[in-house]
């Protein structure tokens, strides 16, 4: 270790004492800890421009462990980008993408950060595969995790090791911070099994490192070998000590608590510092970081003559990455979408899905997706579309689009988010919609991130049928409701299906999940496109009504039907289809007044939770247990998912109004 | 293979193909595959009794690859517990444990059964710690998994099967269907990583059977091996062949649907039986099965001899497991529970938690249960606490009741109701109350089949604070109200946390979240233990109110101090604690309309989303929008929980009304 080198690291981890203490909450010991792998990374290895953090062929650097922040936000101090010496004292919690420039993927739920290091490497690998030619190199950047052992016991890890080892990711490379500590205690306590092993199991390259306190010789070596190996990623297992220097050193007292000041007094003067100075960063180590950022932003001047050159002798992919970097969708893509009219037969909406991405994908070539193992029932795949696979495997290549996920579904949201993160692509994975609380974990991140995220959840009520309660739905719409940054989305027919991709598109700064039926549905009189955007409206207008009938999905047209019997019976029920609560919070009250006017009682019918239904409804035809297996038909009426029930609701309503004042759904103090 | 054997297997074979194909839905392959290592496990080591399924200590045989279920149904009708041909025709989709004799656990949701197989083994090496003396095996079976690679893929299974490693759980043994198969197609698709070397890396017991389709000797010899290892849990990988027989085995075309009745009639013909007999099951494999119930019956009367004696000479233990296995509470458990007055001192619930465990959890003897590594934050450990731990660690015994679960939620949450499924013990188990989305595929399990089980879940609002929205829940409680069958408790204070506990210990059919502070609470007026159990009750009352605060958990306090301020100018409010939507919706409607009388409009106060509320006031004080990072005094101001905000939004409310009609709460269509 050179004295520059033993001094920056010095540096951090007596910064990473202080800012703890000053903020009073966090996490020093990791901190410290990683240190000198931190080091390594960011003077040795990782390229990025502070002034353009978010240059395309950047190095990503991802910290796992999200809960040492610290070290991340004063690496970014010292590397210049634009995190002051204010900022560091009053950063958030864990690091959070759209707050802190140079921060890649929001961090902290344990296990995320790994898992967006898998989407992130696959679209390293794809891009390069789709952009560069010979002698244009213009995606050649690597991943580069830190992560701890609270990481690697998290299913979402396991899950996107395995894949990641699948796919032969060899632009990944995790250092993984060995340091025998989490919160309860010593690893001994739950946390005894052979992890280089495991990862070996998965196809990994992994290598150790059994003084990463100071053998940063080897640490740099580990790193030039794990660049070396191109089609594995790597692990390389680091033993280091929490807290270094710290008298509580290797022991999760240093965990998750500011040290005394008294401890860090006695840190500083053991590493050679000033105990009386804080926040104390000396010259020569701010000299020392300053060729980061030169080194960083002649890396992308060189990219972007090289880009230029791209230009001249590639004008059509030039032309086509310059688009996605703008984040602009191309032109006219929404032309593509497929509209009905209410003579087309009736179809599932998982098919008219399946019809969507037929006619997008190839137009929208960012799209890239697939399905945790239920491509058949999902219809996620479309006809043109490749295997995105290890080209070794001749079942595929990099340039293919089609992710065979396996049965991950918490791995495909959080890989997902890292392609999000990436840049260049749109992200969509499918999976039953019962499952994507499976992924919930990744599917919160994709919201408070705001990453353009497709769910596509297919099988989205009881009426899914035989499989039974253990896959039907109940409480997931509430749950996707109540999370903020979300749109879903629950298409009643084929053109609400091809409303809900053009919200779903549109909305660049957050996730959207598609819900989709896998029973078929009729093409619906007065259903629109470009309706949907506004998540809620008018289908069946009546003058003097008597009752609104509400809908989303499948459950609409049963609506419509029960609309018809009211019809008959000489009562005027308006019909109102929902397929998007956030849409349709977001229009103006006079919009939202004139689908729920005043004065006339509202019934909702939705095969799923009543719970949040008392917003917009009076009354409801929904689930209030979980439901049962069986044909859809019959499961359907057990629970009174029919025009007659829905119209029983409907009279027993207005007879229940008669009289009384009506309550305003839209008007609320 | 003897003659009878290979008739039973292959009855079982054409059994399953007949009973999918008259579901019309389902899936033949993986149950004509297992047929062999089923009929071995049946024949050869599973003892139970069909004439009481639920004997204590019969071995457990848990279906982790659900949708094969057919094969459980059609061992369980042959080998004569309560499932007629007659249920065989129209079984549910999946396994479901509260629906069908001899299920022990509801699964189809990929990975759980393997994960609840880890809380059956812990359940099963800590009962035989507590109970067996010399010569009393009162507790000496085994658990038995049949998983597929779908199982191996899930997260959940690979943090049970890293902890089930940890914890050398040597009474587990699970047979791996490695049939090379999933929905989508061949697994080298998407699952190549090398599973068996993966279960080495978690300390498991391996083993390898190339021919499963044939070799029975071979299967039967690796199950003696697996329980002669007593300090591992043991894995056997097992190369099948699914939907042996027809002409498209092998291939994922069997995995999930019918078999065509040609197809069907040929491989009968294939197998030596009549392609045209249906529901065929030869006279001479009717009787070779019923050894099994004659076997199993033997078991359990001579397990019923030995508790005799065991009685006589341990009266005490005796008494105690009986009284478990009746599934009483000890007699006035309750009493020990903590009861507080306005003067004792403000307290975070989580620490009013830790006082109600140190109080019972030697009391009630059967709560088992731990923390997901945060035991420190989640207050989970009482003060005579042993770790449950192999013996050889040192670090603790099997006759342990802390669980260090590590890192592991969604494990956690389905270990936990493979020990409710177990019987004679109560689990819990703590994180931060935004974690339990981590966990929820297991969650929603506990409420499917009605297991009681504890959620412990603290820090369960932006008022966590420095931690920030990566772990503030937002969304969390209107999932968790919206899911059936499940209680929510948000104890306001320390009569209401004892109240919580009381709720959940004597609701034995479901399970419950106790949602608990991080920052202190004071001790409120009124508050009662006893009232906690109606969900919802009336804090403070005024006649001719103006309005009426609703609160849970942290915020009733705020209301509190809103309706003092209220006061303070003339407004008269009144204030009700919500502990539990539940348990206050079981209320009679009298009750109900005594906590919100009709006429007075209600204001909520809860720092979660608003997303439900409207069922229960018509103004809100909640989150519409992620949290963010800072103390927690900062965070709830900026977000206006605050009295001072409470109140501004009452008097609006109560402007807003003024010459309005109020919609009632509880008066609806
Ligand atoms: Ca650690
Ligand atoms: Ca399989």
């Amino acid at each position: 270790m050179t004295d520059i080198t033993a001094l920056s690291i010095n540096t951090i981890r007596t910064l990473a004492a202080d800012v703890v203490r000053k903020a009073n909450s966090g996490h020093p010991g990791a901190p410290m800890g990683c240190a000198p792998m931190a080091q390594v990374l960011f003077s040795k290895f990782i390229t990025g421009n502070p002034s353009n953090p978010y240059w395309i062929n950047r190095d990503r650097f991802i910290l796992s462990n999200g809960h040492a922040c610290v070290l991340q936000y004063i690496m970014l101090h010292l590397a210049g980008y634009d995190v002051t010496m204010d900022d560091l004292k009053q950063t958030p919690g864990h690091p959070e993408a759209h707050l802190t420039p140079g921060i890649e993927v929001t961090t902290g739920p344990l296990g995320q950060g790994f898992a967006n290091s898998v989407g992130s490497a696959i679209s390293g690998e794809h891009l390069a595969a789709l952009f560069n030619k010979p002698g244009f190199d213009l995606f050649n950047n690597h991943t580069y995790v830190i992560t701890g052992d609270g990481c690697l016991q998290e299913g979402v890890a396991s899950e996107a090791a395995s894949l990641a080892g699948h796919l032969q990711l060899g632009n990944l490379i995790v250092l993984y911070d060995d340091n025998h500590i989490s919160i309860d205690g010593d690893t001994e306590l739950s946390f005894t099994e052979d992890v280089l092993k495991r990862f070996e199991a998965y196809g990994w390259h992994t290598q150790e490192i059994t003084d990463g306190d100071h053998d940063l010789n080897g640490i740099t070596a580990a790193v030039e070998n794990a660049k070396k190996v191109t089609d594995k990623p790597s692990i390389i297992k680091i033993r280091t000590t929490i807290g270094i220097g710290s008298k509580n050193q290797g022991t999760e007292k240093v965990h998750g608590s500011p040290l005394s000041a008294e401890d860090i007094a006695n840190i500083k003067t053991k590493f050679g510092f000033d105990s009386d100075k804080h926040f104390y960063i000396p010259d020569e180590v701010r000299e020392y970081w300053r060729s980061f950022g030169e080194r960083g932003q002649k890396a992308e001047n060189d990219w972007n003559n090289l880009l230029n050159s791209y230009k001249d002798k590639y004008p059509e992919e030039a032309a086509d990455l310059i688009r996605r970097l703008s984040n602009k969708l191309p032109n006219n893509w929404a032309a593509a979408l497929p509209r009905y009219t209410p003579s087309d037969p009736a179809v599932a909406t998982r098919k008219l899905s399946e019809t969507v991405l037929n006619k997008i994908a190839d137009i929208v070539p960012e799209l890239i997706g697939g399905s945790a193992d239920l491509t058949g029932s999902n219809l996620t795949r479309w006809k043109t579309a490749v295997d995105f696979q290890h080209p070794s495997t001749n079942i595929g290549n990099y340039k293919g689009k089609y992710i065979r996920y396996g049965v991950r579904e918490h791995a495909m949201a959080a890989v997902m988010n890292g392609i999000a993160a990436y840049g260049g692509l749109i992200p969509f994975g499918g999976t039953f919609l019962n499952f994507i609380t499976y992924a919930w974990g990744a599917v919160r991140l994709s919201a408070l991130t705001g990453f353009r995220v497709l769910y596509i959840m297919t099988h989205d009520s009881i009426g899914l049928g035989e499989d039974g309660p253990t896959h039907q739905p109940i409480e997931t719409l509430a749950a996707l409701r109540a999370l903020p940054n979300i749109l879903v989305l629950r298409p009643a027919d084929g053109n609400e299906t091809s409303g809900a991709y053009l919200a779903a598109l549109n909305n660049h700064h957050r996730p959207s999940v598609l819900a989709l039926t896998r029973q078929n549905l009729p093409q619906l009189h007065n259903s629109s496109v470009e309706k949907t955007l506004q998540g809620g409206y008018v289908l069946e207008e009546v003058d003097n009504a008597d009752i609104t009938l509400v809908g989303t999905g499948s459950e609409v047209s049963i609506a419509v039907d029960a609309a018809k019997l009211l019809k008959s019976e000489g009562i005027k029920p308006r019909v109102v289809s929902m397929p998007s609560f956030e849409l349709f919070g977001e229009q103006s009250v006079e919009y939202r007044s004139s689908v729920f006017p005043d004065g006339i009682p509202v019934v909702s019918v939705e095969a799923m939770s009543t719970y949040g239904w008392d917003t917009y409804s009076h009354a409801h035809v929904g689930m209030r247990t979980f439901g049962t297996s069986g044909p859809y038909k019959e499961v359907y009426k057990k629970y009174g998912f029919t025009p007659e029930n829905v119209a029983a609701k409907a009279r027993e309503t207005i007879a229940f109004y008669k009289g009384k004042s009506v309550p305003s759904v839209i008007f609320r103090p």
